[in-house]
């Protein structure tokens, strides 16, 4: 969704910086990942917690959720949409990951994601996201099975 | 989070917005309450489904809630960030709902939202919604009862 010139570099920064989340998470690289979070991220996880705040909690989870799996991590987002003005930006997705956990357990999940990001010293950072999936109104257990 | 009097003014009016918003859930007005979302808002809402897309979805949504309810509805939000440029907001809080449901039961909840906005021909309106809340990685039960 871009007006002009600025918008669609700004547009192109926030979807590299997308893709580089994505090949992050297909390494397991932490710190790749990480290196894209502003100081004061606040992020609202998929699971256990309503919320983390700051880069250690969020290195934290990215460590515990990377090694949760044994093999590959197939990882893909879908129906990707970015707005980005000069210094601000949000993007919403829905992401899939495909993967066998340290249990055997086969892992293929879809959940929905939004992500804010604000251009700090002339580079775009991350500074929320949140991660979820809708739960059954009927039995109160988290959807964990929905496709698009 | 504002660098200029632009921002500021931008911030102020998506808060004012959001006590719009708030308003509208107390006095269970789906008119007031849609008027601020764009016709083509992609809604991630909290039960149910991956995603609501459109005013038909979220309108039928908004009347299914607040007339799920009996009784006043008491209702806030918490820990409210906004970030606001002159064409693109986003903002993050905490949400909280006290009420009884139709079936007699108290509801006391705290979820996740985040919100996406627009500047449409001159007003502010919401494109994108997110609002949940995370599951019990060990149960699998969507937690409805944690607290800020």
């Amino acid at each position: 969704m871009t007006t002009g010139v600025g918008e669609a570099h700004n547009e192109a920064s926030i979807r590299a910086l997308i893709d580089a989340q994505i090949r992050a998470v297909r390494a397991r690289d932490v710190d790749a990942s990480m290196s894209n979070y502003a100081a004061d991220i606040v992020s609202f996880d998929v699971v256990n917690t309503l919320q983390k705040i700051g880069l250690e909690e969020c290195r934290k989870r990215a460590e515990e959720w990377f090694s949760s799996f044994q093999g590959p991590i197939e990882y893909e987002i879908s129906e990707l949409s970015v707005s980005a003005g000069d210094t601000l930006a949000f993007s919403h997705s829905l992401n899939h990951v495909n993967a066998t956990n340290n249990e055997g357990k086969k892992i293929d999940m879809w959940w929905r994601a939004t992500a804010g990001y604000r251009k700090i010293d002339h580079r775009w950072m991350i500074t929320h996201e949140h991660m979820s999936v809708p739960f059954d109104a009927e039995s109160g257990k988290a959807l964990l099975d929905l496709k698009p």
